[in-house]
């Protein structure tokens, strides 16, 4: 099986992408996203997944550097549907909840939720399926647990309600990391780029005219400092098409005339 | 006096940035971010000074989102260096040091220095300048402060360290912010808008390709999610110039027809 490597604990988001894409996997949850990237370093049959882009909180930019740092490829994306419940240990009464634990992403996506029961003390904590986990270990019956569908069952905790986010059109995109830079199962649809420009007026526009010249379509620009270089970027675009596009290579043969570095980060199929 | 609200206490490098801009203030340290938006609001006269960027760490996009938020608008924008001391009470000996306190970003900022001091206990704090109030106020002969270099006479404390940031090259963009849209003492600069496009492939092209066609230098582009459309996103945009200059202006007219929403942020003078 499939070895996926994943922040959190069993049952989080990252986990249930990495299900849409693999169907079964063999699921290693660690600490952080860093040890996400070592962790496939390491094991080079293995792969990561990382969320990138949130639909209610933006780029989550701390991935974006690691992709930087390390040299992993990005093999797919998957698009998940975010939704949260309220759970508890099977024998709590509602009435007994005195806290409240969850990923901080999480207690701020529920937060209408949240404001109509004042009484309760939240408590921030690394996972959401982590915060299940400790709940169960724990015993306790005076905490709620805000986490994803799939948690309660998985540590055999009732609903005490459900759809509890502010927001229902709320989705996160993930990255699957190896460190060969195909998955060898489909045609790559989709291709990521770092590159830093030269300091020059309208550099940007330039670079961009560079796709639109050849009818590449760009669906995400995101940029990150330059460490060292105050005022200086780093800029991260997807593009549709494969590296080995005839097209898409002529783009990043001229694209590098113009950029002082550049890093091919993966070309991808994707679920959405 | 010039009222000016920022988020963190007396000393904090807020502060220190809207002194460089007014020469002297009357300073007024609120909990957060949206409490300088909501203070200067309702005190017509006062002005808000918010971080937007640092050049370790990146955008500061809580303060994007807010200024979407709120009208207020950019009247002002200031380049501060940032460097951090540690600090403790006059009297307390290096080696009786147990805990740090700081801000969180302080602290990720000065890890090198942490971690050649594996036996203290790394305590986040809300503010760095609070921090040291906390910590004077406390008495505490056991804790040592990271904040900025205005802080440790403010707060009667001796400079254990100085300079201990990982990396020199350490600036944070501020905004000055006001209910009215100029200060009405130097001639704008600079200008920021924030705009939503079209759903069509190559839209962002098609704005940037407006600026460009007129010479106008964008100087930043940030973009960030729309609450509720999935994927879709507002772009911020700084440029160098007056909205009333003519060729300004008249780009921003042809932007009007490729975009479904957009706000002028403010046009405003500038101190590096």
């Amino acid at each position: 099986m499939t070895t996926v490597y994943y922040q959190g604990d069993k049952g989080c988001f990252s986990e249930m992408a990495a299900e849409k894409f693999f169907g079964q996997i063999q699921g290693k949850g660690v600490y952080s996203f860093e040890n996400v990237f070592q962790s496939v370093e390491e094991k080079k049959k293995s792969y990561g997944i990382i969320p990138i882009e949130n639909t209610l909180t933006g780029s989550i930019h701390q991935n974006y550097d690691l992709l930087l740092k390390y040299d992993l490829f990005i093999v797919g994306e998957v698009k998940l549907k975010i939704s949260f419940e309220l759970m508890a240990d099977a024998t709590a009464k509602p009435e007994s909840i005195r806290e409240i634990w969850s990923h901080p992403v999480a207690l701020d996506q529920c937060r209408i939720f949240l404001n109509r029961h004042p009484q309760w003390k939240v408590v921030p904590v690394y996972d959401t399926a982590g915060a299940a986990r400790m709940l169960k270990e724990g015993k306790r019956k005076d905490v709620g647990v805000i986490a994803g569908p799939q948690v309660s069952s998985l540590y055999s905790l009732s609903v005490l309600d459900e759809k509890i986010e502010d927001n229902p059109e709320n989705f996160t995109r993930f990255f699957l990391l190896s460190s060969s830079s195909t998955t060898g199962r489909d045609e790559a649809l989709k291709t990521s780029y770092v590159f830093r420009v030269k300091n020059i007026p309208g550099i940007l526009f330039k670079c961009l005219s560079i796709f639109a010249l050849r009818n590449i379509d760009l669906v995400k620009l995101e940029s990150r400092p330059v460490i060292g270089n105050p005022w200086e970027y780093m800029f991260y675009v997807d593009f549709q098409g494969s590296a080995d596009d005839e097209n898409c290579a002529g783009a990043i043969e001229t694209l590098r005339e113009f950029v002082v570095y550049m890093k091919w980060l993966g070309s991808y199929v994707y679920r959405s």
